[in-house]
């Protein structure tokens, strides 16, 4: 099941040689990532009050073409793979019809002493319920 | 009493119209702010590991020279006022001789519920040593 | 006359104090800016595009409350004030119905060298025509 | 044959759950590379100023343990392959002895019209001297 979150690029994403900064994807990925998971009733900021955390643990990306400052693109996120302890997401980027990105984050959770935990019930009973 | 902080500017600091973005100056003066305040035996993280913040509350700044991305700049920062509850800091960045930027920030601390509490004794005694 | 531009805060525009960086909230000045002027016709990419930049050359912005992550603010934008060679701008930033943030820029218009130019005609115009 | 690149990292990098932001790394990565490359004559600006782009393509990067503010860490970068049309490096970071994070990054030459072109010599002479 995916998910599309649009955001416009924003002017200060850009850097020196007139487009979108590599960095500045990362943020986009976290933006659709928050989002999608919101959609399911997962809410990042509940966790951390509650003292845990969701870290990214590993991310990949591929940068296929150049964005410029303000396009309108769309993040499609979907769940690629989960266990007990981590979950895998996959990204698409898209401006108008064309790919522009594809990335692949891993996630897991840890308790207030950095300790790795189990990922919390509603949002394992989420990733099994969307599915892959 | 004067504190010379220097740095190099970075590439992802700059935008598309080819210089430094308006907002890296603000990161620049808070680098400078910390380690001048470090410097005094000052350190922002053990505030914040014993629930106490020191927000902004204040910032103004005049750009009057452009920066490019990889210049060594410093920034200078003196006390500029100070009083029980809050202290006034004047930054001025210098691009080799040339001034390039001037600005003011003004500080107050907060408990951990948000409540205005007044400076740290450490922080107050410094300041009156330091002096303006 | 007065326009408003809502945002929603993002998680990476926060800092280990828990509350939204304070030089995120230039980031969101920025973007109301953009769309500010976006909506009476002028466009910032086509102005570069033609050579000219439009830098901030002062900012001004007192931080009244703090913004947590994902928080839906609006931020509303007027012409303070406006000559033939440079404009300010007002902002005020809400939370619900709260005032969080006051803030005043300056911008001029450069030429590629960096030259002082006159502001172009369509915007000097638009000012005009907006009115204070 | 390594290079490593200090720096300490930096408050407005981290994140309301108190530690260094994901995105942040991939700042450190680029400063780490641009270090590396200007170490061996590269300089990113003048090819800019020349017309050309080295854009990232990939990247890929492991965070194995969290990093807080103010903490000084190395970026052990080294070349992990080259061809005629794009180059490979990969990234160890350090705190202290212990490594927190292992990257790879890929990039390509464009020229102004965003078409892929030869390394530029020196860089394609430096990869080969440098060897891996």
């Amino acid at each position: 099941m995916n998910y599309t979150y649009k955001l416009t690029t924003r002017y200060t994403d850009t850097a020196q040689d007139g487009i979108i900064h590599h960095s500045s994807y990362i943020i986009y990925l976290e933006e659709a990532r928050i989002y999608f998971l919101k959609n399911f009733g997962i809410d990042i900021n509940e966790y951390e009050q509650n003292k845990m955390l969701a870290p990214v643990t590993e991310l990949s990306i591929k940068y296929l073409k150049p964005l410029r400052s303000l396009q309108e693109i769309s993040v499609v996120v979907s769940v690629k793979e989960f266990t007990k302890v981590r979950f895998y997401l996959d990204y698409t980027i898209y401006n108008n019809e064309q790919i522009v990105t594809k990335a692949t984050s891993s996630h897991c959770f840890l308790n207030e002493f950095f300790k790795p935990i189990a990922l919390p019930k509603l949002l394992y009973s989420k990733l099994t319920e969307i599915g892959l």
